[in-house]
């Protein structure tokens, strides 16, 4: 193990270590959102459960709720929100992967893979609602709106981005634009409503929505230079999937800025070319270095931002693993 | 016009006077919903409101609302419920229209036809998205709850016709389970939404909820009925498409169940067939007619049976027309 990778794991083991009772409540509140009588649902579930990756949305929703100071009368209601951001994450998986023709996830066949498009299509929706009425549940109508409002922005963060391809679009407001939405504003609510249920003030709700958000960005931009730079075998989904989908992501974006006139050039070439083999000469070729960089830069910097909302809580273990977290967005390996 | 026709019309006049303010709110709420910032998502959203239809989900909250003796100010949300329902409804429509691989929706191009399979999946995820958030507007957890359920059972019972499919059952009770699955729970729904928004005691909720279920059930049938029949001149969608999804709907089942041994290897032969042209070969084919007139006569049961539920309720102009509702749903011409 690389000494990243070691700080990885411990880093895992201490989140581990302090949210102990909550992950276990989560864990079994997903286990029983993925049961169902029908034997076809269950057999799709079954295999879905098996895309659970870090569940990086209900750690920052349960560790926002402990450095808001959650009493222990709230918990079991964290843990069913924590529950209901992770099958809304899982959703969104199930219909990217659809929607990005993937084979692969998390070194499992994806659903439409292993069933069909149809499956995948109606999974998806079934996730998704049932996690708006997981949400319900707890009796909270705001904490619903909230929920939603976010959803809604994903979604349209996600078209947004179709709206940006279509055009061919170099800019890179439409890509923050799209990443504000897609993947920024489920981190966002997620740290939200642990802060809610947590107790804190709306102030501070805002402050870790901030946070959220800001790792959310950082979140997205370093899956954008895995996607250019990992394999496979160690992301455990297609590689270079954003290339295929002729995806503007932000390391393109600048290394197509940062490049001389002929740079540009080649690189505009090969990623619109229709031979797919064009988008793995790019991947290879060494073009897009200066512009892996500086996204790594930009992605180090939201990730530096948003450690800065959490200045106002108090010292604190679960302050101090937030931090850590935000860090290791930016230094992600998968 | 046919008597049928004039006496359609005149039913729709009359529901149209009498809740002339109702649906206009109905209609504005809907504009509201459709509206987007988002240049791409306007796009979409209007092509997406060219599929409004007969809105017979909105008709029934509304209407169920009225029987339940809704006051002045409660008008306000039953016109939000409503609007709920019909969006969720149509992410519904949006998503079996690319599962189905669709040409055609009222007469306008599908949205994976105009634009692509992406925008179809997360178009429909959007409307999803903003159904739920409208939902929880109106601050109450336990209507957004209901909602939630439905749309569990809606996507468990689509989920559930997938699994049919695969194994080829020709269970009438696997078919039953699909459609109070994917259509009663949304007529289901509606009903109880009206009603419980109309103020009914719970009893009378779970009355108009059944009376939702069955008209829902009756529905279907007469969907699975004009599929075989109509053409898509006067559906304007396409004709065949459970034929062509292979999809064991009722009118086959009973064919099926009425014909001879020979009548059933020519029908199950043609139903299986790779070459689509004999689909339509069974479809014109006379093979089906027993069936057909059998089916129908369930769906005519089933609307009675609804119309039973409502006995409950006084006499009213509404209740009268929540009848005519159900008579006019078993004898659909579209």
């Amino acid at each position: 193990m690389t000494v990243i990778e070691t700080t990885r794991a411990r880093l895992k083991q201490r989140i581990v270590d302090v949210l102990a009772d909550d992950l276990a409540a989560v864990r079994e509140e997903l286990a029983r959102q993925f049961r169902s009588p029908s034997m076809f649902v269950q057999d799709v579930a079954e295999h879905v459960s098996r895309f659970q990756g870090k569940q990086i949305r209900p750690l920052l929703l349960l560790l926002s709720a402990r450095v808001s100071g959650i009493s222990q009368h709230e918990r079991r209601r964290a843990a069913v929100l924590a529950a209901v951001v992770e099958m809304i994450h899982a959703a969104t998986l199930v219909h990217d992967d659809v929607i990005d023709d993937s084979d692969l996830r998390r070194h499992v066949s994806t659903v439409h893979r292993r069933w069909n498009t149809e499956t995948s299509v109606l999974f998806g929706d079934y996730l998704f609602s049932r996690a708006f009425h997981l949400a319900a549940t707890t009796g909270d109508a705001e904490a619903c709106r909230l929920i939603g409002r976010a959803t809604n922005r994903t979604c349209e963060g996600e078209l947004n981005q179709i709206g940006a391809r279509l055009e061919q679009s170099v800019s890179e407001r439409d890509y923050f634009r799209v990443v504000q939405g897609k993947t920024a504003q489920l981190f966002a609510v997620s740290c939200r409503l642990g802060a809610r249920v947590g107790g804190a003030s709306e102030r501070l709700q805002s402050q870790l929505s901030l946070f959220g958000g800001r790792l959310g960005i950082a979140f997205q931009i370093a899956d954008d230079v895995l996607d250019l730079t990992e394999t496979a075998e160690s992301t455990g989904k297609d590689s270079a999937n954003d290339l295929a989908n002729h995806r503007m992501t932000l390391p393109i974006l600048r290394a197509l800025r940062l490049g001389g006139a002929e740079e540009r050039e080649r690189i505009r070439g090969l990623l619109f070319s229709a031979d797919a083999s064009d988008q793995r000469v790019l991947r290879e070729s060494g073009l897009l270095q200066r512009g892996l960089e500086s996204a790594q830069q930009s992605c180090e910097r939201f990730a530096e931002r948003a450690v800065r909302c959490l200045r106002q809580f108090p010292d604190s273990e679960e302050r101090r693993l937030l931090e850590l977290v935000a860090g290791y967005s930016a230094h992600r390996s998968e």
